[in-house]
């Protein structure tokens, strides 16, 4: 095999292929995506989707020119082996390796960097309208998958869609499968239509389309109209778009490349917005991603015969010690009820969703409607608890703000994959939470340093009457602070623990599972005779005033966390002790060093490397405390 | 008149009366509203549309165990009368009076205290959940208008109202006009419908409505289908109702208080969600409103003739100041292009649109898209201006980080309202912009502290090829530094300007328009033997180096700003002291006082009141500083 992979330098190097070896061509990348994700790990099922939809695309339209925006981005390898890029793929998602998303850094055929869902076509939206504007003839195509249209940021967009007069074509890849499968009405019919349509009925579509379109150079709103005649379908998404004015058409086979290529030519056509529903399958052609596409959705290396390593004997998380706390407190507090946004699996909760159906909410890709509707039910005296990543609570900022903290709602916040995420890059690092909710008057921020502490904080932000946000990484879990199954000193709001009393000038003040790192630290400074005090912070609000009483015995504190410098911990306890301190000297005795993200992006490379790189593993911990005993 | 008015000490007493009287009671509440507001401004259109609504409402529903939702909720007005609250009418929007929006702590028969738009739906579903676990009957109500309903948020909820296997009610309070006409193909659909029916059409609806329903309570859903059949409109908002599967009824006329309460009996006996759609006239009943809408949106103190204060001999606003450079700016620049949220005239852009119509966009409330169209506009080479109020710009949180921060593009966000906005209350001070912001790297923000600083901040925005957020409050605008027309110095990246050197110790670094108060206050100081330094910062991010150094000289310096203490100016200061001064020093040297708000949310009054009551006025200034100069 290999033999038409090898001949493809870049997009033009299509036209050198038959349709027919255009197939053949996406078996090839099928395979070499296959075998490259089973050696590096990475998103599979989604790619091996959309192959001959990446290949149609790049066939009709030259995106040296013409922009491809992509949703979510982790669907991008085909696209990314046809630009060039197939030689770093032994490199995926590692250090200066290949990006898992789209990334212009990379390559001028990746319009904007992204991770997030629903910003394909609104982005590509503000590309029309520059192209509009600047009076330039290039075709915009933004590719959506069903997960993500029903985004509200899409439908802002769709709403929108009538500003665009201009060609823009919207690809819905549906497979009907997004991380989880998505719930919503949106996703009901679009499955509805999925189940009542046969490959012969896509076939006549696809034809019905070509038929009518050629016309469209004339008389295209005769044509849409026509067209939308023929729709034969008794429930069709068609009338959804049609109710937001944009014409739609489809469903059509999105493995069928011949069909596609005429498809794209005569749809683009068209000067307005139009959407080409394409149906696709996840994990085509690889027969046990196809068969567990959400399994194979993001993984580590795995075996070519479908096995994944035995997970059974590995490490501990933070997020299985959250899952297996939570279910053992949702048994015993009927009130409690988990709300998640399309991470069912990736919060830990689906063991709690199979022991408690019925308290158990999936909102699919609508993070802002998730915080609304914990926010709805702590009103009604329910213990809504929010498990979101940190990167994707940000689109529920507002929601935090005025729906829970400005009524002062009792809602539980679990902010998996909080601070650095490996190899998934800056798109999804949640470097920004302690700082976005810190802000809001009402909420109390904690973060829990081991198995035995994710069980206290999450005791700890049933039972406070306040609304609480506990931060956690995506990472091992260990027990550092005590044996497994004993319990640890219950949280107190704005108690810190010290968790080592040194001899020393020099204190660390550690936030949540970077005391791991603090611990490591302080006893590899012991051995070299630095004997540091090391306090287990636990809250970033409110910060534990005790901190500022270290200040005034003249001590250097050294704050680390796995957050943005600006705005996180470290920042708050210099605005303690700013504020506790204000009238009382005239000069201030202590000091104080922030150890954290600085003000820039950090790429994707394994976690440990990320922590290290910004300072805040033990080995960077020691050089600093070393630097500054040493003066 | 106000006979029957007196008699309403609570909704209960609404059934006292009859149809008839119901309707001359709304007109006595009419009256009631139009000459209250004359006294002390507020909302005014949008409550005369909305009192045989609210009537109707409250005579069908018991809100002291039912839930009435509003969305936005600057309409509460003649449900405030009906719960007892008319007596406070005098104090609207004042100091410990009645707030404009519904708020719990005032009466239990307002649910959530909101301001921002699109979560009534949402609220209402986290509600109607919270019932259905509780397996409680009260019925849950929404009132949404249709500048809301195309939100994401409310998008979302929609999308997932299929969750609610009971009863929950969406009134779609249709008046065709938001704050400024709302755009966007549903608001296009939803008025085409409006001009084709006439009065008798909607009468007619209405009595098919409720021909249909009785039959309900027993077969529901064929009840439905056949209410669906007979709907006679061609082009029917139910077609994008239905695609998401939620029984629509309507539209009705909204004015009717007899057949309101008729089709809320019905309807509500509906076991799962609906949407009832109601035509309203804004400002129905007091002429001037009626005529011009948009002009009593929300209004000062006004002559009941129809005459509001002159306006054009009013002090210049931060606002108009914008709106004259953007203009000016935009003249000489044809790449300059402005984006709003319905916020046109808010932020001054009326202007500009009138100039440039088609390098003005406005998407309606949907403040996530307008990010996005900002940053695709901005990859094609040309010079977005966002102009969203700080409070609303919370909702494009995610798109500031990932689509503009993350891909570095220029994109420029003109935050009007940042601050504290007085007599809104805290739904729409904006005191976290500062903090929400500075955590991405890439982004710059300034903050001009006068008139001719406008002009500077604008330049220097649109020429630095970064992103940069200029924020400014909702205040009147002085010439302070420099006499009007003269150039001011322009903004050089992080580069702060001494603008009154003292001899003493105590330096007051000031950002933004709060240098006003600070140079007063030094003013007045200085009378009193005590000569301060003022520093106009102009950059929360990046800070002025030099206020580091200031530190070194064991100088006071004391930070004021408008905004919150946590993660705000101050708080970056004090980062980059602890950052600069790492590893120099045993102890520091310097000290700092943080001004600005604290960890409190801060109640509707005069925005000079609000700076008062947090220690940023003149006087309070003063008095910190003496406090310090005393020691």
């Amino acid at each position: 095999m290999s033999n038409l992979l090898d001949k493809i330098n870049g997009p033009q190097d299509l036209h050198l292929l038959s349709v027919e070896e255009l197939t053949d061509l996406a078996d090839e990348i099928r395979e070499f995506i296959t075998h490259s994700v089973s050696k590096t790990g990475g998103h599979l099922a989604s790619n091996l989707g959309v192959i001959e939809l990446t290949i149609a695309m790049h066939y009709v339209f030259d995106f040296n020119k013409d922009k491809l925006l992509w949703d979510v981005g982790h669907q991008c390898y085909a696209h990314k082996i046809l630009t060039s890029r197939k030689d770093k793929f032994a490199q995926l998602r590692k250090h200066d390796g290949l990006s898992g998303f789209p990334n212009p850094e990379e390559s001028d055929y990746d319009v904007f960097s992204v991770g997030h869902a629903g910003t394909s076509i609104s982005t590509a939206m503000g590309l029309a309208l520059g192209a509009q504007h600047n009076k330039t003839e290039e075709k915009i195509v933004s590719l959506v998958g069903d997960a993500s249209i029903v985004n509200g940021l899409s439908f802002e967009a769709l709403n929108n869609l009538g500003l665009v007069k201009r060609q823009m074509l919207i690809v819905l890849n549906d497979n009907s499968m997004a991380i989880d499968a998505t719930p919503g009405s949106v996703a009901k019919f679009l499955s509805k239509i999925r189940l009542s349509h046969t490959y012969e009925d896509l076939r006549k579509t696809t034809n019905n389309i070509l038929e009518k379109l050629p016309l469209i150079g004339k008389k295209m709103e005769d044509a849409i109209e026509s067209f939308k005649k023929t729709l034969r379908m008794a429930v069709s998404p068609s009338r959804l778009f049609e109710s937001l004015n944009i014409p739609y058409f489809g469903p059509v086979d999105g493995h069928d490349i011949g069909s596609l290529i005429e498809l794209f030519r005569a749809i683009c056509e068209l000067q307005r917005p139009a959407i080409l529903h394409v149906y696709t399958k996840k994990g085509k052609g690889y027969s046990p991603a196809d068969d567990n596409p959400s399994k194979f959705h993001s993984t580590g290396p795995f075996e070519l015969n479908g096995d994944t390593p035995d997970t059974s004997k590995s490490k501990k998380t933070f997020t299985s010690a959250f899952s297996d706390t939570l279910v053992k407190l949702a048994q015993e507090d009927k009130k409690i009820i988990a709300i998640t946004a399309a991470m069912t699996e990736g919060t830990g909760l689906n063991k709690f969703k199979k022991l408690f159906p019925d308290r158990f909410y999936d909102v699919g890709i609508a993070e802002s409607i998730a915080v609304d509707i914990a926010a709805g039910m702590a009103k009604q005296g329910l213990k809504p608890i929010v498990c979101i990543y940190s990167t994707f609570l940000q689109r529920s900022y507002d929601q935090i703000f005025q729906e829970v903290a400005l009524q002062d709602l009792p809602v539980v916040f679990c902010i998996d994959r909080s601070g650095f995420v490996g190899s998934d890059g800056p798109t999804h690092h949640g470097l920004m939470d302690i700082g976005f909710m810190r802000m809001m008057p009402n909420l109390i921020i904690i973060s829990p340093a081991d198995e035995t502490e994710i069980k206290a904080a999450l005791n700890y932000a049933l039972r406070c009457g306040k609304s609480v946000a506990i931060r956690y990484p995506k990472d091992t879990i260990e027990n550092m602070l005590l044996e497994p199954g004993r319990s640890t000193e219950p949280f107190e709001t704005g108690k810190s623990v010290t968790v080592r009393k040194g001899s020393g000038n020099i204190v660390i003040a550690a936030l949540g599972s970077i005391l791991r790192e603090a611990i490591k630290a302080a006893d590899d400074l012991s051995k070299q005779g630095i004997d540091i005090t090391v306090i287990n912070a636990r809250f970033a609000k409110p910060v534990d005033k005790k901190i500022v009483s270290l200040f005034d015995e003249k001590k250097t504190i050294i704050t680390v966390e796995d957050h943005s410098i600006a705005c996180g911990f470290g920042s708050a306890v210099l605005e303690l002790i700013a504020k506790e301190k204000k009238c009382d000297d005239k000069n201030w005795t202590g000091r104080i060093i922030n150890l954290g993200c600085p003000d820039k992006f950090i790429k994707a490379d394994s976690r440990k490397a990320q922590l290290a790189r910004i300072g805040i593993s033990a080995e960077e911990i020691v050089k600093t405390v070393k630097k500054i005993a040493d003066k």
